[in-house]
């Protein structure tokens, strides 16, 4: 009896660890994944740039709109999942620029990243209201937000 | 006065050739943000098969909610603008697998993109829900809509 509950817990420590590393990416695959969300939103930054500040490109509120819904969402789908321990070396795409004091100010990481994730829902609301110069000035803000994590935590190229 | 106007008629040409380069973006630059767009929302499929169709990781409703949202956000962005003729050829990330075939048949992309857009939306709304076998189908729902663009207009790699 002793024997088969032992099999019984060994076959579920091995079925949790299995899942568990089915769930774990490794420290590559996080950082093409977070390099491939950072440049499709760099795309959806661009276009808004160029509609509401630049001005380069008529201003389409649909266009705005569905651009602030991206980097809104990809702000708010949880990306320190893709930051594990480790991942300031490697390649995605191409070799990570995160610099190891990333893992050493997580309580400033923290702020910074929430100071994004707050400026890129505020300018997913903004894009409603179709007020260019209020779109332009929340733009500038999520970029401010945006650079202060390039300032402290991206090598430069 | 005739030659004031040509100059100032000219100027406008000018800016308006500006802005038209400037919002064009290169063909590696298209296929980049999109290899970059499809590879984000691949990671967050991932998430969302893991946690309800494959059941390895524990169900996280709002870390599937984000997944959806950031798939809706994405399949509503307008991604068509990154297929710009010639970008069946070309190398962004990697050398682009998109078959040329895409070109020569715009109304069946259409059909599957619209399609595709649906789906997304779908799983956007059933997450909500919280109804984990309504949203295993319909994850299912939508990872058929983009296998049917991989079928035909991917090529293997």
């Amino acid at each position: 009896m002793k024997h088969i509950i032992a099999v019984i817990v060994l076959a579920l420590v091995a079925a949790l660890l299995s899942a568990a590393a089915m769930a774990q990416l490794s420290t590559d695959d996080q950082i093409k994944f977070r390099q491939s969300g950072y440049t499709f939103m760099s795309w959806n930054m661009g276009r808004i740039k160029a509609q509401v500040v630049d001005g380069d490109v008529p201003y389409d509120p649909g266009q705005v709109q569905a651009a602030a819904d991206v980097i809104a969402a990809i702000a708010n789908s949880g990306m320190s999942a893709l930051y594990g321990p480790g991942t300031d070396e490697g390649t995605g795409w191409k070799p990570t620029r995160l610099k190891s004091e990333f893992f050493d100010e997580l309580d400033k990481v923290g702020e910074i990243a929430g100071r994004f994730i707050e400026e890129a829902n505020g300018l997913q609301e903004v894009a409603a209201t179709e007020d260019k110069d209020a779109i332009a000035r929340q733009f500038n803000n999520l970029a401010r937000a945006c650079g202060s994590c390039h300032d402290n935590y991206r090598a430069s190229e």
